[in-house]
């Protein structure tokens, strides 16, 4: 269990714009609360709007066992190596146009393809839905000749929850688990019962419970009985032969506790968990790739982490 | 004066893809008449979605005299050659995300790079500030040692006519012109006196005479002094010298009469001027490029008419 506390004196100037554009968010959704689910997947397409292009970065359109995707081609990246994508976005927004620069980034640090999924999203979809296009889309690399071992998955908050449930996931079906997990800021706790849910209300200018309900009413429906599934809420999963996990989440944000409570149970289950929490920061503060130093210096320390796997 | 009439008896059905997302934009827009700017802003960058990722093109976030740029660089392509993007959306709304895939689409075919101008918008920032910001990257590419006539301006809609004023812009500068300028369904006309505003208004989804006066008003204000500026309506410039200019226009849309009077216009003046309509597509059906085959034979005509030049 390592746990890497970055302590800054003050945040860069850049690292404000993601703080703005949660603020205008919140704004914006008060001002209209009658959004339409169409509407606000608009809105949170913005979350790309922090993330500067990746230099060297190629695309594709494509689908990928029956499932649509994008996949990010690093020039001169190892093909025979994929990262697997879920975005974030409370499982109903969110989107392959939103982290397509936040996963060019990834894929270019790590020097690896990586393959964003534009799973099927709540409410029109509910859980399991995400998991089970998740599983189609690793079983597919699988068949192509990808190795187990060279795979990872990846996701940020409410898809950081799906790169591990994915996981579980495959354990389920019997298959060769993934070589690692990456989560950002990942939103796991469908109870609601994380402490910094209260303790950071004052600094978290975006997450809050009602918005939290909200999504979870979308993706397991209201009648909790699926709150504590493992697959819905990992913090109730059993980790046993997990592979190594890296997890980070920013000082400010009221989901610090579910990084918390995965690296702990994880770790208590034998499993390599690296937290790295970044003081004063925002939920997902790798979207500020590119822009603000913060989030460059946590994907250098990502990537280094990755190599010394 | 050439004139190509691409009769179709049946449109793909990957084009209804066009057609629908902007029935949907029409839709959301009346079921919320109080969207604000940024509301229209998010809405309008799905302008993105019809198009497919171009393969083998990678993206850099840039400034270039000034102005905020998104750079598009097929692999391989000639940097010594630049396409300078204005996107669409009414002077007001669209941006280097929502053309993103579209300028690197025609970067690709043309084997040039591509530079996307995020100009400054209306209402906050009316006209001639588009043509200052182009002017100003235009500029800075000559300063570089980019030749006017490898030098091409290109944009759609409301960006259709900044590809052309721009270049009447620089001639006013007693700049040396570009090399070519290409129109994708342009919106020249600031008094909606085109005939097709009333005979294409059945098979138009999208734009209509109501839609086209709030952005005149935003643009160019409301008292109506500019709606013959050369600058802002190009159909009163004098084409005197103007570069080889290519058009195109889908046939469903009541902005066709701005493309054939553009035509008319630049012809009568000398100017080598193409048309292309494409029968029974909607606005800016470009954006179908990797989706839809009248978009992408489209785009080879471009390209052919390019190595013609």
């Amino acid at each position: 269990m390592k746990s890497i506390e970055n302590k800054t004196t003050t945040l860069s100037k850049e690292a404000d714009y993601l703080r703005a554009l949660y603020q205008g968010w919140g704004e914006r959704m008060t001002a209209n609360p009658n959004m339409t689910i169409e509407d606000l997947r608009s809105l949170f397409d913005e979350w790309e709007k922090p993330t500067l292009e990746p230099e060297d970065v190629t695309y594709k359109t494509d689908t990928v066992g029956g499932v649509d995707v994008l996949w990010a081609f690093p020039i001169g990246c190892d093909k025979s190596k994929v990262l697997i994508y879920t975005h974030g976005g409370g499982f109903a927004v969110g989107s392959s146009s939103s982290h397509r620069k936040l996963a060019g980034h990834m894929a270019k640090a790590l020097g690896v393809s990586t393959v964003v999924l534009d799973y099927r999203r709540a409410p029109e979809n509910p859980f399991p839905a995400q998991l089970e296009d998740a599983a189609s889309v690793y079983q597919a690399l699988l068949a192509s000749g990808i190795k187990a071992k060279d795979i990872g998955t990846i996701g940020d908050s409410a898809g950081g929850n799906l790169a591990v449930a994915s996981v579980l996931k495959f354990r389920e079906l019997g298959l060769e688990l993934p070589g690692f997990v990456i989560a950002f800021s990942p939103w796991l706790d469908m109870e609601l019962t994380g402490s910094t849910l209260e303790t950071n209300a004052d600094t978290d200018v975006f997450i809050n419970a009602p918005l939290l309900q909200g999504m979870i009413n979308m993706f397991i429906g209201e009648d909790g009985s699926k709150v504590r599934n493992p697959l819905a809420n990992p913090l109730h999963a059993d980790f046993k032969d997990f592979p190594p996990l890296y997890i980070n989440a920013g000082g400010a944000e009221v989901l610090l506790d579910d990084a918390r409570r995965l690296q702990a149970r994880a770790t208590k289950a034998g499993v390599q968990a690296t937290l790295s929490v970044v003081d004063g920061m925002q939920h997902v503060f790798p979207f500020l790739a590119g822009r603000a130093p913060e989030a460059d210096e946590e994907i250098r320390r990502i990537a280094d982490w990755y190599k010394a796997l």
